[in-house]
């Protein structure tokens, strides 16, 4: 049974009658769904009939129709208005473009805008570089979609992937004081999104694409790094593969191993694959085995993309062939950033002792967690409802607040592993355990560490 | 002499020696060179000297210098730092992305960003109508520019361009409320522009083009509208046309005159000039007289654009042949979108009896407005330091926040006319006279006024 959520809640407004069903009817109505009820708030009271707002978290719409349904069966209860409170937040959008400077008057008027703009405007013209540190370009991010590859819901368009986009701009505010904006492309075409990219880049410090699917994502940021002088970073790529080797370091502590002696298999080869890949290698990592849907990229593999030939040319050292089951047999570490179920209890048992699980999938992991525990030393996952969540705004927030800070040009694997340590190094080695090898998304520490660590290898 | 300026504000850190230069002999030092002490605070006083802050406003960087030489040359003065305001006030940009919704915590994560959000990107995929209320588009403009036209800078390039989209970002927001974003591009390719505008079109419920260097902004704009399902308005032409036919409403009030009547003149045939005369003709103007630099467009002219072949067809129905020197003479009204000192005193003479002189070329005008007010019954200008200002402030916010409330899928020049009665309609009638036939740019009723008066019209 999946849980109540929060991204599920929802408000009934219900009008009881004086003397039949009470506000603890209610509850045990809305509860005996499955339902959490949340809160009651009387809305209207008269002598005859009261109205009360009732929130609840519930499964999924089907299960907010369920519980509206329970309670219109109560006697003398009738539910007015079901509100939706993700819907509610948002409304109009979650983001707003504020000034920083005040427009109270003619003198406001004339230092912020004309005449005295003019000046800042030719400071800039004689030398470029002025626009780091006179215009917003000093602290603010493109996140550049196309809509193609949004969270689990994949090439939804421009227009709805939206929400994810400003929501992202909220986190990189959030967490790091970063100002971000949604760029949000209604074109598929790589060659037209680069050049976009770079026309709109006078305006910003940094870009960081998003939810644009492989392998078009591949071409686009190694040709906007190799183009731009700002610095392009890919969230589903370099943001997942941060925070897994951050978690990665930390779960090696807790069972004393090291990554240059670890056999791992990693499960996926689109975008975040292939990024957690160079960049554990980068990090030490010797013995990595890549299996995409038809098993493991061996020597004897048929390859169709650039990045699939790099794969094959730079990992499974020992030429293993066979499919992922099969690979994971002795294995130290499982990665997962593939398909739900993909893997079993028995599975895990047959992998090394001490065995490291990271099953990413979302929202249902390659393996259930519940069973992993039982085999493995941790067990990580991409969700909030088990221990050891990898949330990529562990380290976007914190890596932009830092290149920003440094006017980096560009960011490289480096600065990533940089990055990766400081987020593993949040938690002390003594509080460290099977249950915590990465700190929680709230931790404000986080991005300041983070931000700090990636400045001193940029500048 | 040009008058100092709040645009050219500096600040100088002083060390005065005690016993020997005053305040009062700062102050004097100062206001010798022609400067405007606006402020003195002291910093720090010990027994044997005090440092002191002078703020004053000057003329120009080189007035500034002329200030820090004044103040040097005082015995026991020493100039330690000179501050330009304006720049100040400019570090960092003047704009930042703010969230509307709070993530304090888990709850708040799950319905702003996953999974909650989710459910909110479906909603949109299915029905793309959805993100004008779920999505910043609701409320969000794009400040397009190619940094072409620059003030009266000209072509400076994108990133030179940016003070001022900002700029203009903070007037749409605290003006009307909109949330505006500049996209300053690196291209200055008519297609190019076009197509990244269609593209980046998702998260925009209007598009604001600024500071593009004519012709191509005719093509870009006309091209857009077509092809766009959101407002695509060009500032620099229907801003100037709304507020300009605003002013000669309300002039013509003053003098009892009628716009089908009138002869009229324009100078300029860029981009203002052109949105200003098909306005007037929209409302109801019959006898326009185009000048480019080679006099009045006429039967005979060499016209080398579409918009000049336009002008040739539709304007100057007596054909006259001329200069604009020559072309003034009898006429009732001169609109001058173009360049300094074109005309003279005599020249406003020879005008018809109770002539409008409209003189906006920026910052000098086509006739010294001195001048001009000995001849003329109403004087306009661009420039804030004369009666009547012509300033596009008075229109586009309030024509965003109509088309956005109204959700607006285009503009037309019938959108345009209702705007400009608004902004007419902000003086009373009993209150018009001369010197005051447009509302100052800080009157709080102007922008509600034109966005009801907008939203009316579009819906």
């Amino acid at each position: 049974m999946v849980a109540t959520s929060p991204g599920y809640s929802i408000t009934l407004r219900v009008g009881t009658e004086v003397g039949q069903a009470s506000t603890s009817d209610l509850v045990a109505a809305a509860a005996a769904t499955g339902a959490s009820v949340t809160a009651l708030d009387v809305v209207e009271s008269t002598p005859h009939s009261v109205i009360i707002d009732v929130s609840a978290d519930t499964r999924d719409v089907a299960h907010a129709d369920e519980v509206s349904d329970a309670l219109s069966a109560l006697s003398g209860v009738e539910v007015h208005k079901v509100s939706d409170r993700t819907f509610l937040l948002h409304l109009g959008g979650k983001l707003e473009s504020t000034p920083k400077v005040p427009l109270r008057n003619r003198d406001d008027l004339s230092r912020a805008y004309t005449p005295g703009v003019a000046r800042v405007c030719k400071a800039i013209a004689e030398n470029k570089e002025d626009a780091r540190r006179l215009t917003i370009k000093r602290n603010t991010v493109a996140v550049v979609t196309d809509g193609t590859a949004v969270l689990g819901l994949g090439d939804i368009g421009p227009e709805a992937a939206m929400p994810v986009m400003e929501g992202k701009a909220v986190l990189f505010k959030q967490f790091a004081d970063v100002d971000a904006w949604p760029v949000a492309l209604d074109t598929k075409d790589t060659e037209e999104i680069i050049s976009i990219c770079k026309a709109i880049a006078p305006a910003y410090g940094g870009i960081n694409l998003e939810d644009i699917a492989a392998p078009r994502c591949f071409e686009i940021e190694a040709r906007l790094r190799e183009e731009l002088d700002i610095p392009v970073f890919h969230d589903d790529q370099h943001g997942t593969g941060v925070v897994t080797l951050a978690a990665l370091k930390n779960a090696l502590k807790v069972v004393d191993k090291k990554l240059e002696d670890l056999r791992i298999v990693v499960s996926g080869v689109g975008a975040a694959g292939n990024a957690i890949i160079r960049l554990l290698q980068v990090a030490g990592a010797t013995n990595i085995i890549a299996c995409g849907r038809d098993g493991a990229i061996g020597p004897d593999s048929t390859v169709d993309t650039d990045h699939k030939k790099w794969l094959q040319a730079n990992t499974n050292p020992e030429g293993f062939s066979g499919t992922l089951k099969e690979a994971v047999v002795g294995a130290d570490a499982f990665i997962g950033v593939s398909a739900p179920n993909v893997l079993d209890g028995d599975d895990i048992a047959a992998m090394n002792k001490d065995a490291l699980v990271f099953a990413m999938a979302n929202p249902d992991p390659e393996v259930d967690p519940a069973e992993a525990l039982k085999q493995a030393a941790v067990v990580a996952t991409g969700r909030s409802d088990y221990p050891n969540q990898i949330n990529n705004v562990l380290a976007f927030p914190g890596i932009f607040r830092g290149l920003l800070d440094a006017e980096a040009r560009d960011i490289d694997e480096n600065i990533m592993v940089a990055a990766a340590d400081a987020i593993a190094s949040c938690i002390p080695e003594d509080e460290l355990h099977p249950g915590y090898v990465i700190p929680s998304v709230f931790d404000p520490e986080v991005a300041k560490k983070v931000a700090e660590a990636v400045a001193q290898v940029s500048s």
